[in-house]
């Protein structure tokens, strides 16, 4: 089971995560007071993730025939702050206020704001929440550059990141203007969308990153690119589903987060699609609106019950689902045994409920 | 004169700056249409600046007596993009919808977006800009990880760039919090902040990057950063007192926008402690208010002579200026010519108008 092996692998990442950062703090306790609030309050947040990616820089290493050491444990972590990064900018864009069961970095600054009697507390939680995010992807540069590796392995993992972690930023730019236009967005666009903004990000390049660190080629760390960003959209299709049919205790954000910000997902883009005039006028209403009852969500359901969307996102997903059997059945230079434990990942990304 | 030689520097830099930039649009394509919108923005709002930052980094080869290349100008373009990421964020911390006499990169969103009728504009346009100024920074790091070096320099190159800008940040979260608090601040703090917001980052790293592209020892390369910490605050001072006093048509941005912010310069300090009663209430009412009137300016103007706070701020510099020339004096393994170079960017430091 993929969900009990990232969990095996947590305890290793958040050693390292916490050795890093607190260093770190002490290092930057010479600039301000911020230093070592900044990396106390990265090790807390990015301690209390999943750790999805940096467990499958781990998963990775194995995958390539090699044992996993401290240099793929410290990546992980270091994917772990780059993860913290990217969300700490997302929920200020998307203004969640609750990520990981807690307030969300910016909102918990908004409320210290207001507490402190500062005028105008979102702005100033929201300006601080940029830096923190800013920082945060900066130490994960610095913990990569920082590895016991030979050199030119090390510059290589820094200009992947780098290049990948662009790439999720351009994409999140394109999430915010379709979650902000009317502008139509086709399926194709959507699943694009994904490739950069979840697969890449989460499968790819923690794939990438493990087998860069075992040393295995080119041609090899390419592919498990390719079958990572399969998987991730998947994984993608999933959480969007998630967003809408869990409950906030699973999903650690509020149900109807992602319809409040107007995310353009497989899910409304169909819906829109195929629903009565007369219901897409109401649905026009709840997607995008600052408040999202629960007869608002019993609507969405409904109507996305109505006009069979989960089927026909199914079907999506069956198609990408071949395509991952083929990959994992094609990829060159790995045992049965890796092929199996892939499918598994397959398998957990299909069913996963939280 | 230094300004010349920055002058002079330019027109490599902003070559380098074309090249990486064209090709990194075309690389990015491949996300979305943002790839090449964000990588020809870059290009054309790195390419406005003065390019202080990448000309010290050529500056500083020079000194340690090594012929510049095409390292250290592509180095020079990469921190070129390291600036354009902190005026990207910066602008958004400080609503300065005004920069290098355009709208600011955010704010150019927030037109585009009312032109669009895009609800909340402000919001969709501080969410690109956050996005932009991210991956600004992660191509800034992708340059430097891709430089034609010794792959033990390029990864010395890469940790000492993350935390340098890393310290920034957390620089950066001071100077929004003691701009939106009413907390206290002190001299020495704000020259702390000084320090770390722009000596070490607008000197001493160009320094250190020039120093370890040309292979200097460790040691150099710390004496040279030290140096560039004391020349940056001095620089610093020197743009508090040109945003105090200069005009928005010779430093690009709107005169009094320090003001609005009530951002905690040493002027500002100085000036509250030695007003009287009276017009420090008036005072109160001016810092920080959404709209500075030319009478506002006029009176803060006024009130600065009155209590002698140029002379009081002349005092402090007169003391880096000393400390600088020391260091100068002391520094190891450099010629006399290189000895006369550095006096000549204190000058220039000392006397600069814009």
């Amino acid at each position: 089971m993929i969900q009990d092996y990232v969990a095996t692998q947590r305890k290793g990442i958040r050693e390292e995560l916490q050795e890093y950062l607190r260093q770190s703090a002490s290092r930057l306790s010479e600039v301000n007071e911020f230093g070592p609030e900044v990396a106390n309050l990265l090790e807390e947040f990015s301690s209390a993730g999943k750790m999805v990616r940096g467990a499958l820089v781990v998963f990775a290493a194995e995958l390539c025939g090699a044992t996993p050491d401290r240099n793929h444990l410290q990546a992980a972590a270091a994917l772990e702050l780059v993860q913290s990064f990217l969300l700490i900018h997302d929920d200020i864009m998307d203004r969640d206020t609750t990520r990981r069961g807690k307030p969300s970095v910016y909102y918990g600054y908004v409320e210290r704001a207001r507490e402190r009697g500062i005028s105008d507390p979102e702005h100033y939680g929201a300006s601080i929440g940029i830096c923190i995010g800013d920082v945060a992807m900066l130490l994960a540069v610095e913990l990569v550059a920082q590895l016991e590796l030979n050199s030119d392995l090390r510059a290589r993992l820094v200009r992947m990141l780098s290049h990948e972690i662009a790439q999720v930023g351009l994409a999140q730019m394109k999430d915010v203007d379709h979650g902000a236009a009317q502008d139509k967005i086709t399926a194709e666009e959507v699943l694009r969308l994904y490739r950069y903004k979840t697969g890449r990000y989460t499968f790819a390049l923690p794939f990438m990153t493990g087998a860069i660190i075992a040393g295995r080629e080119a041609h090899m760390v390419e592919e498990l690119g390719r079958l990572g960003e399969e998987l991730g959209v998947i994984f993608q299709i999933k959480d969007d589903q998630l967003g809408l049919f869990g409950s906030t205790a699973t999903i650690g954000k509020p149900v109807g987060s992602d319809i409040k910000a107007d995310k353009k997902t497989l899910f409304r883009l169909y819906l829109f699609e195929s629903a009565s005039e007369e219901d897409r006028e109401r649905l026009s209403k709840v997607f995008g609106s600052s408040e999202v009852s629960e007869a608002d969500l019993e609507f969405v359901h409904d109507c996305l019950k109505r006009n069979r969307v989960p089927e026909r996102v199914e079907e999506d997903v069956a198609r990408l689902k071949q395509r991952c059997e083929h990959m994992i059945a094609e990829l060159p230079g790995v045992t049965r045994k890796a092929r199996e434990r892939l499918t598994a990942v397959l398998e957990y990304n299909l069913t996963r409920d939280r």
